[in-house]
């Protein structure tokens, strides 16, 4: 049995997609156990219009949420919250895999890091979204936000870490590696380009193909993208804010006229289909690679499809030994480390 | 009189682009002169099909050309590239007020770095492209690629000179600057954003409006980034990259049925309006900010009115003074720097 704590508060759309979600998880998989955390009476009104086995699903109380204007170090050290709930369930319980949550990242991130706490050798966990990619491939990001200021031990880590993930969750094999940089040349780049270009290229369990520019992105030439959570959140987010307007300045388009209407319903159920494949919310969420356990930040405005995806991966994970393979990965090329410690 | 040295090779659509766009510029301004730097015979071929007042053009013959996968530091060094020669010329005749370029981006930064030199005060020079955002207004990115580490100061430095640049060269009033950061809180970032912040929200002279998130780059809400050429660069062709595709995604739906290509029928007018709204080709170069000279990098892939619009761009900068203001603004506003030299 794979059981995943659900974090049943803090997005746009909770408790309902998480509720609804969890359930349609637990149809995925027979040997799935889901414990939702949060405030038992409502979540029990939401799963009472819901039928599912209710051997594997079970709710653990907490009366508060974290709101997104408190203080994240802080908010996460409120026990009754539901997320610091789920993060207890996961510290405490060897059978808890991870947990999954729609609330702030802040907060999550720190009670990843107070909590949950790193696997064997890991210098710091690194957050790894994946993006849909023009070819129906998919790129995941690391690190995107978790370690604004990184070394190129790190970041070599987390080009290892990526792998093993995309390997494990997504099924890739031998995933194409590229560092973020600002040319493709190998002397482009600052010092931290430089010294990890080096680094990448003698890491022999990865397939490192070399310096990558964000303008690549979306193409599916890559399948991970190293680089520091400065320039990787700013280049998740450019890209998702850029796409955003594209499809707005299209919609604009699409409706700027009658004869943009009518030519508009011809296209609809393309457009449509187009959207449906640029939506990240098919795409569940950016998990946290390097922590003791499984945990995988939702988007805040995820609907119930994107929490059961999410629960899907932190079950794939769990099952496909992430954690165990990240620490034999490391164990072997991180060995200066692992003798200090 | 405002004379700009125009190199005429480098570009994808070079010399032809560069010809046509010098002589396009010409009927723009009647004080304008353009001198253009490269093969003598092959530009006299270019023109001879063009009229123009032969009185304010010039050629100055260069026969070499610089090309792409030459290393740039080296590459400007020989005298007798059209890029080398432009920057002669702007380097030894005072009354030359700057040049255009569609070629080497690197060999460019060298070259201003080497021959043309830093206006006083300047730490460093560093580039500032403009991007069009769905509003029409456009918003700089400065640094976007030239210093891939910076410190606070340049930073602030930054946000002076491309206040002072949108002023004189787009007639801003007051332009919104902000700070790229991961997210919009005063506390958020690195050190290098936390210092930046305090420094970017004492200095009178700019109208500073707190971090900004690359999500929001194209929404029309701000006039000016201020970040590292590093994340800049990112930041830019994440950007550029992602609205290419997203245009790619569209053109892929419009013909790919024959309902699909009868909707797009309807379309066609607005979308290809829409895609000249979006073309960066529209919007002139990537100016070079702190340099003793005007540096204009014109996009390799430029056509005439791109080539046009530049020269226009380095026509008003030298009309407006934006090199003397910008030595007032930072002599007022780095006094400590200023007494050291």
């Amino acid at each position: 049995m794979v059981k995943i704590a659900v974090d049943c508060f803090g997005g746009d759309h909770s408790p309902n997609a998480n509720v609804v979600g969890a359930v349609e998880a637990l149809k995925m998989h027979d040997d799935l156990y889901v414990v939702l955390t949060g405030d038992e009476q409502i979540l029990n009104n939401e799963l009472a219009a819901l039928s599912y086995d209710k051997s594997r699903l079970e709710i653990v109380h907490a009366p508060k949420v974290i709101s997104h204007d408190e203080r994240p170090t802080v908010a996460i050290r409120d026990p009754e919250t539901s997320m610091a709930k789920a993060m207890e369930l996961v510290r405490k319980n060897e059978d808890v895999a991870g947990l999954v949550s729609l609330g702030s990242t802040g907060a999550l991130l720190s009670g990843a890091f107070l909590k949950v706490g790193r696997l064997k050798n890991v210098i710091r966990p690194a957050f790894c979204p994946i993006m849909p990619t023009m070819d129906g491939t998919g790129v995941g990001i690391c690190d995107s936000g978790a370690n604004a200021e990184c070394t190129p031990e790190q970041l070599k880590q987390f080009a290892i870490m990526g792998s093993i993930y995309l390997e494990t969750a997504y099924g890739f094999e031998s995933p194409k590696v590229a560092l973020l940089n600002i040319g493709t040349e190998e002397d482009k780049g600052d010092r931290l380009r430089l010294e990890t270009f080096e680094l990448l290229k003698n890491t022999e369990c990865i397939n490192f193909v070399g310096n990558m520019e964000s303008r690549n992105l979306l193409t599916g030439e890559f399948d991970l993208i190293v680089c520091d959570g400065f320039s990787g959140n700013v280049l998740l987010k450019s890209t998702e804010g850029a796409c955003l307007e594209m499809l707005k300045l299209f919609k604009k388009v699409f409706t700027s006229s009658l004869k943009n209407k009518i030519g508009a319903l011809f296209l609809k159920k393309s457009v449509m289909e187009t959207k449906e494949f640029m939506d990240y919310r098919n795409y569940g969420g950016a998990v946290m690679l390097g922590t003791k356990k499984i945990v995988v930040k939702c988007h805040g405005n995820g609907v119930a499809k994107t929490v059961r995806n999410c629960i899907d991966q932190a079950y794939k994970m769990s099952n496909g030994g992430l954690n165990e393979r990240i620490e034999a990965a490391l164990a072997e090329y991180a060995p200066r480390r692992a003798q200090e410690e």
